[in-house]
């Protein structure tokens, strides 16, 4: 599995493409609105401050793993209404309003798509903000959020919503072909405690790595803002997330009973993923010595993105229609992962199986993703 | 028509695309290099020099109306090798050595293929320039170069090549419905000379708009170099690329006497174009008052791009050869705006009928397109 190739969310705007079931990464962005309003403000003061930034009179702003769907250009709004607001607030900053983005993903993310929806979205902005809306540009910047993506010191905000549990890479050992996880594509109950070290390492690695990254990459007084998913368990091999594709391994486990799938073929797949605590993030970062951490929170959303409800009663679920929604969501983001390793053919049943065990399993917990959202400062 | 919905080269790398037919604007890229090469000297000269840059430390490279294939990263490669080049010239200048490229295009252009090559493009300039490749940062920026792009005083060198004869719109008065040019898709022999007046007045328009849009955009001492298709010939109803065009017309005739084209549909189609004089584009620039002009030259570019001679004599021309790439190289121009206005379905014919035509002309001269070329520099 090359990454940087294979790993984009499910590309267009048909039924089962990612533009068309992004609910759940919608109301991650939406729950964290507050924190980023926050983060504008306090970038786009740090324009107008004393200290001088490099680039007078713009505001830089990335989203780091944009995706292609609403959820592209709602960060975009949300950073344009932020500025709006302050804008008119305060008078002092209307001297610096100028936003310049850059949607930024990997290479395989669909581009056009976002692109071609500019035309419509200005349309609304101008509607929704009337005079208050800055000028902006935005452009589309492709590369993995693991290599340098900017020169030095020339953004003021960085975003990222439900990229970071990505890994860089599988870890190296892992994909060397040795069968060292069988039978599963994450860490799940019948992990070895070796390979769930793997995993950590690369998180530490990866996550270590983009924050040096960027904070080369910030002027000063530059901020971001971080939401992904993370484990709430303390135990490592019942993570919450590890359920989610425990399940998944579970229904091509079936596959390789009906002779549809290798057994080699699903021993080698592995996710190029780690979802970590609170306290594994927070380890990294004090380590790095590169930021402040000025907000760091975690909070549960449902399994199934179209259920709002607040109770963790299972009765009122209809445990189906949740598996299908669940089965849905996940199918936008690994179809195109899964139907490189083990072809096109297997993807409708596989992901019909998947959704009865998320139903079956839905009867008895109702599960909740942990999202781990944060705010960082980076330090000079 | 919506010019910045409709117009964009086909897709795509397929027998019929745009990326695998652009040798005629290949040679036009090589043939400006070394202009390119000085303008690239001259703007990273400025970032050096005592002048401050509102960036320091990065020089930002624009190219305007990119498009999608192998051309789009040639200019990538031209820039970074007179960066490298300079660099290694000149050790005052090694400080100042990052890039930031944005190819700019209208939305429906594949922006999808571009993001998808950088990979191997990464892996040859590495070979190709070693430790002299400086460091660079391409992204992908919509919309049209007749609106503002870039914030105030942020880019140090625009590059355009083989796009500036192609017009914001249709001029109003042409696509209000009323037949003014019948059986014509350009100004043509027996266009009349109020449909020539609002053609030029367009380019006026458009030009100088252009120019103002760029000089507010580009920093003290930045840099533009524009290659686009002119007019050689004084009498503007039979300029070069009205043939061109004249003869595909009269393809599209051909089709509404066999009654598969409504002659109305071909009444109404105009194209969003004008190939300026050398004259023309002067009094614009000078009129603007905005920018120096430090050269400017027409130079000839045979009709069939496979066509590298010299020498004018038709005896030597494979003229069924030449029929066949003359029509290559403009279906992958203009069968978007085609299939849209026409529909799909006469696309192949339609083709196969203009390299005949091509081929009858150019059995009795060959043609030639003027491509003129100027190097501006920002007046401060």
């Amino acid at each position: 599995m090359k990454v940087e190739q294979d790993l984009h969310m499910s590309r267009g705007d048909g039924e089962t493409s990612y533009a068309a079931n992004s609910r759940l990464q919608e109301k991650a962005i939406l729950k964290t609105r507050p924190l980023l309003h926050k983060a504008v403000e306090e970038a786009h003061a740090s324009l107008s401050g004393l200290s001088r930034a490099p680039a007078d009179g713009k505001m830089v702003v990335a989203d780091l793993g944009c995706s292609s769907g609403p959820n592209t250009l709602l960060v975009v709004s949300e950073v344009l209404g932020a500025v709006a607001n302050r804008s008119s607030c305060d008078h002092k900053s209307s001297l610096v309003a100028d936003v310049q983005f850059f949607l930024n993903d990997l290479p395989g993310n669909d581009f056009n798509l976002v692109f071609q929806s500019l035309e419509l979205f200005k349309k609304l902005a101008e509607k929704e903000f009337g005079k208050a809306l800055p000028p902006y540009y935005i452009a589309g910047l492709p590369g993995s959020f693991y290599t340098r993506l900017f020169p030095d010191r020339s953004v003021h905000l960085f975003h990222s919503s439900y990229c970071l549990m990505w890994r860089s890479k599988v870890p190296d050992k892992l994909a060397s072909g040795e069968v060292l996880n069988a039978g599963n594509m994450y860490i799940w109950e019948t992990t070895p405690p070796s390979v769930v070290k793997l995993y950590q390492r690369q998180f530490q690695e990866d996550f270590s790595q983009f924050l040096a990254l960027r904070h080369d990459e910030l002027v000063s007084g530059g901020q971001m803002v971080l939401t992904f998913l993370g484990r709430k368990n303390r135990d490592v091999l019942r993570g919450e997330v590890s359920y989610m594709y425990g399940l998944l391994a579970q229904a091509l486990q079936s596959l390789v009973q009906e002779g549809r799938v290798e057994e080699e073929k699903l021993d080698s797949f592995n996710l190029p993923f780690y979802s970590p605590s609170v306290d594994e993030v927070k380890a990294v970062i004090r380590q790095s010595g590169l930021f402040d951490i000025s907000h760091i929170q975690l909070f549960e959303s449902n399994w199934d993105p179209q259920d709002d409800s607040d109770d963790d009663d299972v009765a009122t679920l209809d445990s189906v229609r949740s598996g299908v929604n669940v089965a849905r969501c996940i199918r936008a983001v690994l179809e195109p992962l899964i139907a490189r390793h083990f072809g096109r053919c297997i993807v409708d049943d596989l992901f019909d199986m998947y959704a009865r065990n998320v139903a079956q399993h839905l009867e008895q917990v109702k599960t909740k993703y942990p999202v781990i959202v944060l705010s960082l400062k980076a330090i000079r």
